[in-house]
């Protein structure tokens, strides 16, 4: 009887892996590029943690237990409290600033569907210690670099800008008090997601006062910075300029490291977690066909909360289940080959050991090699070897082994050719 | 108020997980010189799994946890019955040999001790479809492949060498029936782990008969597959033959594959786990200090038992960590350095966005380079850049600027030059 996998978690066969790997090694490259630091944590924590961060109704949407030791740990959903807490543990020891990267296994208890799995993986970029926009321009950059190195550019994807703090300035001016914004951004958080009628309609229901009311859906309309200038110029708001400006830099930052093709303004990008205090950001395709690529933005305040000191902080989480439906969606997933560069294949049960002797030889020089487990069966040999990428097949054996030499068949080329036993290894990788 | 991690697990902080991807890497990099394919499961499978293959006792050493769905779950502490159930699932579709490789996280809840923690990360290398010994001997090898990556070599470590089938064959010639054969391994599997006396006393208590038992202690004795000749001659026992020329084929293919230097045949290694039917091995540090590196064998029948078709497989784990208590030991830890070729600093505030531009087109070209995220404070520049192993360091701005180029230190050299601003990336990247 077979026993069965869990509900909405994948099987990786060697197919998906290489997938997941490649994927994984773009994130890594486009992280080591900017010099960014690996790091990880385990995959269990403390359930406190989470309450801690995002109170106790992330419960339902965990993977608790309870050891036989009264612990009560969770599987860990995200990254960022276990950065949290690993950073307060060393804080004043750390060398600034801090510019952590992971691509990170975690699992969450919620209902399965498209681009939403229970377990996946995701590339956490973290930047602590550097307050102002440039360090916001860089993760945004890098999170862009980790994409184009999945083959992606500016006529697939965009990132959507806009900045918390001067969202919470604007608000303020037109006369929508703090203890409301929260209010405010759980409702714009479902921006297109959800008909306009029925958002104006939930507007309406802050109860904010009709002039406030009014201006709200005014400012929201605005499509650029430029719109937003003339807009709150026209409503004689202004203390939202220093938040503006800073807004401005990251744009213009971005701009310099060469990503200007990517970015738009959008005052409908709120970001529904409480803890974002500056720039926020999400990566959507183009055609808005799939969630979000990609979230983030700037969280001055997290660390302490979580038990440590206050220290500015910017990062992104990207995961990997949207990122590869939108490469299929594209059909901009690469082709990616198993197998050894050179297949030895014994043709005599007497020559096993000296194909075997072949191969390690190879292998001490770095080069990729396997024998084929049993002797013979060249029509075989030779439709693995191509169906695996392979580039030369060696027999070893017959009337050529007689002779002092071996049969060399170079797959690419369809070219054979007789090579000594005597210097054929570096003959051999001094070829393919 | 800090909320601490998990007991018995490790937080990766960017040396230690510079550690563990260099351990991976070198593990990574073995498998596919020797044409292993990567694959991997959930973190999580039912807990049925694990009772399947192991009995109701297995429980106390699993993380488990029962979802809201009632789903009974465990948090995987190995990977083959992941395998088997992948394997099995899939069995007529997959291309033999399944030559399949993982570098897999895994928990226990065990007692932490000296190499021995709840989370670890464990290679697994099994090969199925290859019923005879160049299967063992292939996965041997590999497994010291890995190993040699990882600066090992054979004056610091050993494989020691028997075979579950000889073994069975041989207590059967010496008259010791079957259903017997599972409490000798049981004890044999204590050899080394505790005093030699305590040992023969527990042989004495499986009371099997005098005759049988001193047979058993005599071929005990054995220190190598010669010893085992004459000691087996002088008896008079034959029907192991086939078995043991299975074994000395195992030794013959290791031979011709590089590795003779690592050899040993043990007749103490049965390997405590039920489902070995042939050679079994471990590998340990010659000096005996530490628990083994790595274990493994061949399970014929594991699959038949997990719900899939009869298939030869031959297979091992090696953990992550003994191998880097080893390689600390031995005083072989490598140096492992981060941060990016280039730095870029700006020399005032004005330069900023001209430093990011350079960064952003290294970066373009495939190169890590960063910028500092202030202007200024050259000390400070050159002293991170020097600690993080950077190659070059570009100053934007000053009199250099004005003049249309930029000051360029080799952090090596120490050399110093100006480069124009026109093509300074492509002599950048000429350069180092």
């Amino acid at each position: 009887m077979k026993i069965p996998s869990v509900k909405y978690m994948r099987d990786f066969y060697p197919a998906e892996m290489r997938l997941r790997d490649w994927i994984e090694g773009n994130w890594r490259s486009a992280s080591l590029r900017a010099g960014f630091e690996p790091w990880d944590s385990p995959i269990l924590e403390s359930l406190e943690l989470y309450k801690r961060k995002s109170g106790d109704e992330i419960v339902g949407q965990l993977y608790t237990l309870t050891t036989k030791g009264g612990e009560e740990l969770a599987i860990r959903p995200e990254m960022t409290p276990s950065l949290a807490r690993m950073i307060s543990a060393r804080q004043s020891a750390l060398p600034r600033p801090i510019k952590w990267f992971c691509a990170a296994r975690m699992c969450r208890y919620e209902r399965g569907q498209r681009g939403r799995l229970r377990e996946f993986w995701q590339w956490n970029i973290d930047l602590l210690g550097v307050p102002g926009p440039a360090g916001d321009a860089e993760v945004i950059s890098v999170a862009l670099d980790g994409l184009e190195a999945c083959g992606l550019n500016a006529e697939e994807i965009e990132v959507r800008i806009n900045s918390r703090s001067l969202m919470a300035a604007l608000l303020e001016a037109i006369g929508i008090p703090a203890e409301r914004h929260a209010a405010v951004y759980a409702v714009t958080d479902k921006r297109g997601k959800i008909p306009a009628d029925a958002l104006q309609e939930m507007y309406r229901e802050l109860k904010l006062g009709e002039e406030p009311l009014a201006r709200l859906l005014e400012v929201l309309t605005c499509e650029s910075l430029e719109d937003l200038g003339r807009v709150t110029a026209a409503m004689k708001l202004q203390s939202h300029q220093a938040a503006l400006t800073e807004l401005e830099d990251v744009f213009r930052y971005l701009d310099a490291l060469g990503k200007k093709a990517y970015l738009k303004f959008d005052i409908g990008i709120v970001r529904g977690l409480a803890y974002y205090t500056g720039p926020v950001f999400e990566i959507y395709d183009r055609a808005s066909k799939l969630r979000a690529l990609c979230g983030g933005g700037r969280y001055d305040r997290l660390l302490e909360t979580m038990g440590g000191q206050a220290m500015p902080a910017v990062g992104f989480g990207m995961g990997d289940v949207v990122l590869s439906e939108l490469l299929a969606d594209l059909k901009k997933l690469p082709t990616l080959q198993s197998g050894t560069d050179f297949v030895i294949v014994p043709l005599e049960e007497e020559r096993v050991v000296d194909a075997l002797r072949i191969t390690g030889m190879l292998r001490q020089q770095g080069r990729s090699a396997e024998a084929t487990a049993k002797a013979g069966n060249l029509g075989k040999a030779f439709k693995k070897a191509n169906e695996s990428g392979a580039k030369v097949v060696v027999l070893v054996g017959g009337r050529e082994w007689e002779q002092g030499s071996v049969r060399v068949k170079d797959l690419q080329s369809g070219t054979e050719r007789d090579l000594a036993i005597d210097g054929l290894v570096s003959q051999l990788t001094g070829q393919a």
